[in-house]
């Protein structure tokens, strides 16, 4: 199995890894990538960016041909804003499927642009269901996209976008994804999902450094988009049509994350694209998941719904158990682990992206396992109202 | 007078020198910088976010204490968008004075964002003057702002704010600045010139790589802003507020630019901050237009109004001189100039900021030289219509 993962550098100096969905540890040869300077008119970074959309573009696979990749400055919320903005028109009216932080950011983006829509509140974790989309779509004849989170990296849930999709254009409503954290390691292809426009960004399944997202969309959609956005900056089909016409940025691009991004998609490649990405962040999630379990860590989400992108776990049920100190006593390790986003119980999450494999992993859990013990803490069990909590999902 | 200039590095791998206003060229150790992970979570890039907030505002001297800075993702533009949105109420109205793209655009935006405004448009290059700004806002007494550009950096000429600022003021109204190619190199100092904010980015004459901007602002209209902005990526109080309370960014910021920009601000300190960057740049303009005069070529400015950014220069009234194959013999010899954005007559423009001193511009005028020696154009002066246009200035 782990014979045709390509080699997994480590950080040097001593740096931690970074067990967190974006930024991650990205390899060395990624940022050796950055120590030049390059002419943003200049042929060769017009070069670049041809092979970053082209790049990206290539990922979806045969269905690519109908879609367009459009790089955007800025944080992937950037993007998400850009897509949103671009795609659902002044007129039309969005129903956002929520359940953690980034469901709501897009649904707080459409309030800040006075764009109509409405809210399927899940709450912290649980998934948006086909059936409820489709009832609401029923009731709702306004509504005109459905916007939905692949993986909701709050929780760390991989929602269910097929049976979304399928309900969706079953009304004859449009989909916009929030692949952020899943694009690159997830397969979300044309010919097997339908959707008409999607975000991520450079700095999560791709293993590129932060400073852009990018938008992929069906060129229809883009055409289309002209006039739509609120923003000179984060207007899609003006970055489109002036790629397109000079082959540069409107504005100044992030050159040097361009040219890690280069590096890191070449990377992506080597490993067998999207299915060798995946593979790998999955035996990370299995083999961190297994062993975590194996010291009395619960996870929020059962196995059905874990994501090879980010796992939570309950804090333990001991008083000894302290959140901070715990992440001291990790960090002092080489790892960085990442704080729980839930409302209702403690939680924290533990990421498996980024150039890290299960060997990284198994040390993941051993520092687990000393730092409980370096803080006196006898049982990882989480609180009965934990698992209460937990049991809503299965209802 | 260049004994006191810190060691000037040459870019590596016969990498060309990059004579554009941003992306520049940068030192190596900026780049190396950037040779690392960092977690935007953890404690280390918090301090990081506070290195480069405080090393910003100690640029302003004394004036500083009433202000603040706010680093916002994305380029320039980006910045200008979120400045422009988040200072003037949505009841405001602006007087844009343009005078080339970059007042063009800070225009096109605020058409974007609906906030009514009218633009003082001086053409290609021609200054804003004091009174004709005061008259405007005498005649009009719903202008709330003025929308100043410092370094127009399209034509390289320096805009007289101090009597924009004056005037302004006098008026009982607000100013807002574009600093984006001046600030680090020209003193922009709140007890100098009065004004309630500004931007600039990182790879401009703090010789940072890009891929973020920053916003400058007196700290009572930081708190008045709240509500203003049409976007959240681009909402300054939301990111202002949210770093305040956190030490960290919004949403995630281009770690590696940051980490780049700490050292450009720390070699910008010991360069002697904005009087030592300013004085370097200008002894770089100064060697430059000798040399290109020297050789027949005109400038489109006279010395009163050139910028030590970025010259422009008429292109020769020479059939032979075709400025693609121009660009092409300055880049064989290791030099990336920019091209001209004049409307009426032909230009290119040469950038003298970045990692270059006076040795690197004679250079500059050697390859110059030779290039139109081997175009076989004979006489560098330009078509008689370029001198009328420029004569326009003296009238
Ligand atoms: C699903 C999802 N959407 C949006 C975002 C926001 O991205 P950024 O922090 O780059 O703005 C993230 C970040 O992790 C995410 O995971
Ligand atoms: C005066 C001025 N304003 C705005 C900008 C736009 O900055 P960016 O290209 O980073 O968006 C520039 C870029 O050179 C500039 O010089």
């Amino acid at each position: 199995m782990t014979s045709s993962i390509p080699k997994i550098e480590q950080p040097r100096l001593g740096e931690p890894y970074l067990l967190t969905p974006g930024p991650l540890t990205t390899s060395y040869s990624v940022k050796q990538a950055m120590l030049r300077d390059w002419g943003s008119w200049d042929d060769d970074f017009r070069a670049m960016t041809r092979e970053v959309r082209s790049g990206l573009l290539a990922l979806l696979g045969e269905g690519g041909a109908d879609f367009d990749c459009v790089p955007m400055q800025g944080s992937g919320s950037f993007s998400v804003e850009a897509m949103l903005a671009s795609f659902i028109p002044r007129n039309g009216k969005a129903l956002v499927l929520a359940n953690g932080a980034y469901g709501q950011r897009s649904a707080q983006t459409l309030q800040y642009l006075g764009r109509e829509h409405i809210v399927l509140d899940k709450g912290d974790y649980l998934p948006p269901r086909g059936d409820e989309v489709a009832r609401i779509l029923a009731e709702d004849p306004d509504i005109t996209h459905v916007v939905a989170i692949h993986c909701e990296t709050s929780s760390g849930i991989l929602n269910p976008v097929e049976e979304i999709s399928e309900v969706t254009y079953a009304a004859g409503r449009k989909l916009l994804i929030d692949s952020m954290s899943a694009f690159g390691a997830i397969e979300l292809k044309p010919t097997e999902i339908r959707y008409e426009a999607m975000v991520s960004s450079a700095n999560k399944c791709i293993e590129g450094v932060p400073g852009f997202g990018f938008i992929v969309a069906r060129k229809s959609e883009l055409e289309a988009a002209k006039g739509n956005s609120h923003s000179l900056s984060l207007d899609v089909h003006a970055q489109w049509a002036h790629m397109n016409k000079t082959g540069q940025w409107r504005f100044t691009p992030p050159t040097h994350v361009v040219a890690a991004f280069i590096e890191a998609l070449r990377a992506h490649a080597a490993e067998g694209g999207v299915a060798g990405r995946g593979a790998r962040y999955t035996r990370n999630r299995d083999v961190m998941v297994a062993g975590m379990r194996e010291l009395g860590f619960e996870t929020l989400l059962d196995n059905r719904w874990l994501s090879p992108i980010i796992v939570t776990f309950f804090c333990p049920d001991d008083e000894k158990f302290v959140f901070d100190q715990f992440y001291k006593l990790m960090k002092e390790k080489g790892f960085i682990i990442y704080p729980g986003k839930l409302t209702v119980v403690d939680s924290f999450r533990v990421g498996c992206i980024g150039q890290m494999d299960e060997h990284v992993m198994r040390k993941v859990v051993s520092a687990a396992k000393e730092s409980l013990e370096e803080m006196g803490v006898t049982s990882a069990a989480p609180p009965l109202r934990a698992l209460q909590e937990r049991a809503k999902l299965a209802a």
